[in-house]
């Protein structure tokens, strides 16, 4: 089995001793550092830091890291911090649409064993994808939204997410808009993926635009969403080179499987522990 | 010496037989094809060519190609076409500002002989690359420019580039904004390199302003310059990949590298005539 | 319903009039020609094309189209042409081992309507993956190969294919090497995938050797089998960047991404019949 | 003006508190960590770091931080690490051949200031490029090498790189092979560009093996010279697609870009001792 791990994820106000201080922390407790990465903002004048140690020989029970860590530190340098470990599996709802081949791509993923996380449940505004649900033996709940029944259908969603203990939601080409409400009931645990390198062609049909923009390049952006459409902090992007030959329809083809792969990356970040966001940026340990 | 060749660029609504019709043309009277690339826009039904071909034993003579082919396939087809000589030499300006990364690049390559150009003339606001243009033996003309003096220093430019000859005119981060009469004087004549990959980050301090969204991804993009700011029909674009450890001068430096790689492609084929604007966009024989 | 289309790949000693002639055969005859490319190899004096052109109005028919073409035009400029016809499927047999990201990826496409073929077939010589061909509902065959049966077993694997029609093979992982008598009968139509940018690392564990070598960059090959182990025509490239950070374990995960969409988009080009061979090398019309 | 700065790359066998320690010399002694990466080795039980801090309140004498890091933490934790101070500006000397693209984009990014460098010598075997060197004001000195005299002629070199007090040199295309003495000289000093995706195609004309092998992606590697041809630790690599419509020159022309950027890479990260080799890898904190 994999060694017992624990994760913590900090920023402060930088100033120094800070990576001597946290070390030290994990060192003289009898953890042993597996990865260390930090990182200073120089404008902003902020410390941010990823650590990853070994709990075997920590003498620090798991449950009381958190407090020791912030009496002893996180007050005295007025650090923010989180606190994950390996042996927890975080739970991931999947919301969809029609398309399935970012839904595929994660599944394919989680069957394969490559992902340390739970998915047990997926969401849906149409009956499309019910089958690939079943393939995978995955519970797949249709609640057909619109203008009109957004507050209520939310409301419905909101209870499944609290049924099945929903840590974070990825929308794998849901295609709606959530509410400002919904979104701040998750914050920084809603995983988008859209399809152009954002900022540019924000909103609906990106590959149109793109298309009539006559770009050279289209890409794919997965963030985190915010009340602000497509403007959230942006976890991964990755574009491919078209041509003039290229109609639109070539651009979705070629699109998704840049679409499904960043939408995928920006997951296995998210279930590392990799990211932190500061300001709507994200820090990337990676 | 390399042969002497004609390059012939078309569009026109598309139509059954257009290709035989062109590479007949050339075949019958004894020229040689040695590259033809067509596309055919499905969504306009317009067709696209570039064709180019050995003169070596061609009967029409030369300065009677253009007449000919007007009178017997572009009337009866509606085609638009532009055609080339590889024996004529194109007259390039560049305007510059204070960054030296393009204009180097540029000249290193022209003094290399990499491209079939001339460059007799460059133009600034400033005196910063002065000694750039004197390594290189090129006359150096400083026209100070500012919002009061617009029209008139454009007309001083407008003098200069008749003086010279001048066919078409680059912007290697010339950093000025030209006046709509001074751009409609040279239709798909004047290239820039924008530092950003468009349409992203129009119009002053692109990479601030990437650097402020947190992008995972800059980029550059050449075009040709039309009266709307950063709209122009996009010849080329590349991208390199950032992380949150980079500040805002690690993008200027990392940038500066794709701007002149960018920019340099996207002279190189204007100059081979590889590039046909139709619609705001181009069609890029490569 | 799609239309319906004929290809033909042609290659042939390069000479005048080829392209007219070509076109001219679609044209008279009332083919709409919807795609067209062409390309001369210098070199080797070369010859290469692809038409693509639409059937409704074409006055030859379909099973007279290869004869008509060979008598008047195939003979005449020494030509050697295939046909093909869009409204058949090409019927593809996935050979595979343990891994299952390059199978997974492969039946998304084919479950969700991407591709225009049949995959009536999977081999493998482990009970892996029979999970995964189940979900599906293809048919999934273990013949346990090694090195004394190798003969025994691959005469069972070509009765198979022969008993469901099997026009091409993809070894999606299947870490076997064919025998050279299994590969004549295939030519041209098995293609691997390979998990480095050949010719870099042939053979065993490429991503062992990629971290002792300290590479800065991973690829994935997808190519014709010929009897040269991995040095086949090379159908599709391509790469990501790493670090010394990357262990081969990561290494492995990341290239795992490369592989399934390369050998993914050579099926593409394969089922598209974008792809001709020639001299060990594939002219990709793309 | 910038500030002072201190640099220092470490490894050493990986144990518990090595990075508190070395934070901890910084921090106590008044220095401020600009810049902290580290590395553990997993596999090799290595650790590497590279710290960057700023001298100024930092109250051990600068011609004494080597001695005092050495007695109190390099002896006591088996230690190897060098150190570097920003204000010591490293002479760098170019050998070059015929070739001008990488040498024009050195001296472009040189005379423009990007780089803490000074490059008072230019060595060539051939007079093509003096022209090059006499715009930019640097000394250039012919030594016709050839099997016969190599060792003289090498002699002769070691002898200009003395008088010029060369710290390291970059072989800018220079075509020649050094002797395994001249290389020991140097080790991890030399700077070379390889025009190929290394290990793919060692050796001369790796153009027209790529092209003959049909590669659809060509590449660039920069890497420190050893004594086995081709083979030494890798410092930067980069590619770009080409198709079958490339000839050998295209692949050249193409191949000359990515060959200046990724050497000009290399070299900056040389200057900027972001480099660390250890078994013949680099370790490259960028």
């Amino acid at each position: 089995m994999e060694d017992s791990r624990a994760i913590i994820l900090i920023y402060s106000p930088d100033q120094p001793g800070l990576v001597a201080a946290i070390t030290d922390f994990i060192n003289v407790n009898g953890g042993n550092i597996i990865r260390l990465e930090q990182h200073v903002d120089k404008q902003e004048n902020i410390f941010f830091m990823r650590v990853e140690w070994d709990l075997e020989n920590f003498i620090i029970p798991k449950e009381k890291i958190g407090e020791y860590f912030q009496t002893m530190y996180a007050n005295k340098y007025d650090m923010t911090f989180r606190l994950y470990f390996n042996d927890y599996k975080p739970r991931m709802a999947v919301f969809v649409s029609k398309m399935s081949h970012c839904l595929f791509d994660i599944l394919a993923r989680y069957t394969a064993g490559e992902w340390n996380v739970e998915i047990p449940l997926i969401i849906s505004n149409h009956e499309d994808l019910r089958w690939v649900a079943e393939k995978f033996g995955i519970e797949y709940h249709v609640l057909k939204i619109n203008k009109d029944n957004k507050e209520l259908i939310e409301a419905e969603q909101k209870a499944l997410l609290r049924d099945y203990s929903i840590d974070f939601i990825v929308l794998a080409r849901y295609m709606q808009i959530l509410t400002d409400d919904f979104i701040r009931e998750y914050p920084n645990r809603i995983i988008n993926i859209h399809h152009s390198f954002l900022p540019a062609f924000i909103g609906a049909k990106p590959y149109h635009a793109a298309y009539q923009r006559g770009v050279k390049i289209i890409g794919a952006t997965s963030h985190y969403v915010t009340t602000e459409l497509d403007a959230g902090p942006i976890i991964e992007q990755d574009i491919t080179r078209i041509t003039h030959r290229d109609s639109v329809t070539d651009l979705v083809r070629k699109g998704q499987d840049l679409e499904k792969i960043v939408l995928s990356h920006a997951i296995e970040y998210h279930i590392n522990h990799q990211v932190l966001v500061y300001k709507n940026k994200t820090i990337l340990f990676s």
